[in-house]
């Protein structure tokens, strides 16, 4: 059957992927003045004296909000709260599936940056972390950046860090096999937008030597006339060489594409000028910038995609179920870059020397050490850089 | 053990007693792609195209918003939003247990009304329905007020309304044991905030012939100096005498007591003052506004209170698990002074006639019949009185 009928009939089937159940039992008096009136009194006042405990005697420890505003759902855009639901449901039935962490999906109406940010201000008090997911840019840059200076739990954007976290492990392999350096390779990403930026800035973090963005207009360079305000704030990192051009310029000698831009952006031609053993990431949905095969024809010597049905599939699936649970073990207030390096590293390292390969360089999304590892890895590095609760540090 | 204690410690135990679980299994590949990327596409847009949808293909048609601002806990007070929580998770669980309702606990960070009516707006795209839950007064009567005219999903302020559906439930079967009609009798309400005008406002809907609110001032009364804008609006449809003086002078010749106020407010004497038969309901919890061996012994013929450990617990869990599930299974649009009626009337009737007695005037909590019923009450009053989804009325 085609999926997308079979995917209607399944959603209409299950009405609603995820539900909520109950952790004790209310079956007689006793049950029930324990649960709820009158002992419930005493955790609450447990609670209002040390606000701390509600990590201890609510769900708030495991607990995450799953919000979106609607407006850059997968490529379908600006489609509203309601049509957002069903991938906001989804990525909760993800965080408990891959990373044992209960979320809450919640669409906002509202495009307002203030709004959303007050909003999820209000909420905070009743989660452990928050994961904005489907907000257009340049908003989402803005709203993720004021909730992260005014909460004291995890925010992550997901639709930014976690294709960068992903395509990063993916790299990591990838050089090892091509016995390449962060430090001596030219990265060329196409698509400047959210997820485009933050997979520079992941990269600069490993410290990739030269990134170059490109977008519509061709390579993002220090004062190019057709770039926004968050692209220009990037020359001063990107694009060493100051270059311009078209991205079949900037696509000339360099080691790495990395595409999250739209179909058929990349020709076999411009594989053919990148340097020695190409990498190539053409995760443009569903049809990538070039098909896995054309790539390979070409001279590519590993690819990767968003899709399923080639190999090394980028998907975020490998990192925010172990992210989130990671964090939340650890009581962090924060996920910092180094938190998101380790999960890189940690997702890289889930397949041994022997095991990478050109068409294996990241593991199957259906692994279950990946979020475990994923998770240790980023609890550890919020211990060891502090960013966890007061009340736990001396624990 | 201490009830306290073992509270906090069973509390600590569950760590929430709530969790989110999945309704869909992604152990593969293919699952993945039906429950999200690639195929959750189209349902998104089967709901972009017709908002309707999202009732049928996500989990809004059974999941209601339990949401707080943590002013008006228990008899706590203003605790805040964190400490609010466990009574929050305790009404999901009910919501759950009795009614088969799903239901997420939010409680937010803010005592302002616009803010709070504005969020809950935002919000109301995820969710079927709202039950707002102890908001302190007045600024309840405000948010729900705005709320039930912003939004097109039920709305239901559990704290006033559910009070009274089930104290109204208890009055329908006393009254048949005393042999008296709503139109005849004095009702004296104890207690004038959210709960007592509710309560008011309900049984007068059924009838009540003369209610008279009390508050700590003495009897409400049009211009009396001591009351506030809601007890005055009050005035216009209670205390048909005019009556003047303290709970004493009210409770002369009454043949109704209803306390939602104060511990110990109630002496022997003024039960002793009361018409034939009194009906006592003493509510404060959780020391009564007068012991039921005390009103029994001062000549109450029936007496409720809100503790489980004495006969005719005025319970809340009698009514809002009922009302949920079937203004969810009606499409209601709104929860009508009707639908209440119907929710009385249904948790009253499931006692048969030689069930009804002195110490036994309302159902049991845990007798399942009784959510059950008030739902079939509920849902059938919804479709008549047509406050439902456009989209079902010609179905």
């Amino acid at each position: 059957m085609d999926i997308k009928k079979l995917a209607v009939e399944k959603h209409q089937e299950w009405r609603g992927k995820i539900e909520i159940v109950s952790r004790c039992q209310v079956t007689n008096g006793d049950e029930l003045s324990v649960a709820y009136t009158p002992g419930v009194a005493q955790p609450c006042l447990e609670i209002e004296k040390n606000p701390e405990r509600s990590f201890e005697l609510t769900r708030r420890s495991n607990l995450v909000a799953v919000i979106s505003d609607g407006t850059a759902v997968l490529g379908l855009g600006d489609i509203g709260p309601e049509a957002a639901m069903p991938v906001m449901e989804g990525k909760a039935v993800l965080l408990k599936e891959f990373g044992g962490v209960d979320a809450v999906p919640l669409c906002l109406n509202s495009k307002d940056v203030d709004e959303l940010v007050r909003t999820i201000e209000m909420l905070a008090p009743s989660f452990g972390g928050i994961n904005l997911e489907d907000i257009s840019a340049p908003r989402c840059f803005e709203v993720e950046k004021r909730l992260k200076e005014k909460l004291s739990i995890p925010v992550f954007h997901d639709d930014q860090h976690g294709t960068a976290i992903v395509v990063s492990a993916a790299l990591i392999n990838a050089l090892k096999l091509t016995d390449k350096r962060f430090e001596d390779v030219t990265i060329v990403i196409n698509g400047a937008g959210a997820a485009g930026i933050a997979i520079a800035k992941h990269l600069l973090s490993f410290g990739a030597g030269n990134v170059i963005l490109c977008d519509r207009g061709g390579i993002v360079y220090d004062g190019a006339p057709y770039i926004n305000e968050a692209q220009q704030k990037m020359t001063s990192v990107t694009n060493r060489k100051n270059q311009t051009g078209t991205l079949a310029d900037a696509m000339k000698g360099a080691d790495i594409f990395i595409g999250v831009s739209r179909p058929d952006m990349v020709t076999a031609d411009m594989i053919k000028s990148m340097a020695r053993q190409p990498i190539v990431f053409a995760m443009a949905n569903p049809t990538p910038e070039i098909m896995p095969d054309a790539a390979k024809k070409a001279g590519a010597y590993i690819v990767g995609t968003g899709r399923s049905d080639f190999p090394n599939q980028v998907n975020n699936v490998l990192a925010f179920p172990g992210i989130f649970k990671g964090a939340l073990e650890a009581g962090a207030t924060d996920i910092t870059e180094g938190m998101k390096r380790a999960a890189s590293l940690a997702i890289a390292s889930v397949l041994c020397d022997d095991e990478i390969a050109a068409d294996c360089v990241l593991p199957n999304p259906f692994d279950k050490r990946v979020a475990l590892q994923v998770a240790e890895a980023v609890k550890q590095e919020a211990i060891r850089e502090g960013v966890i609760r007061e009340a736990l540090k001396n624990a």
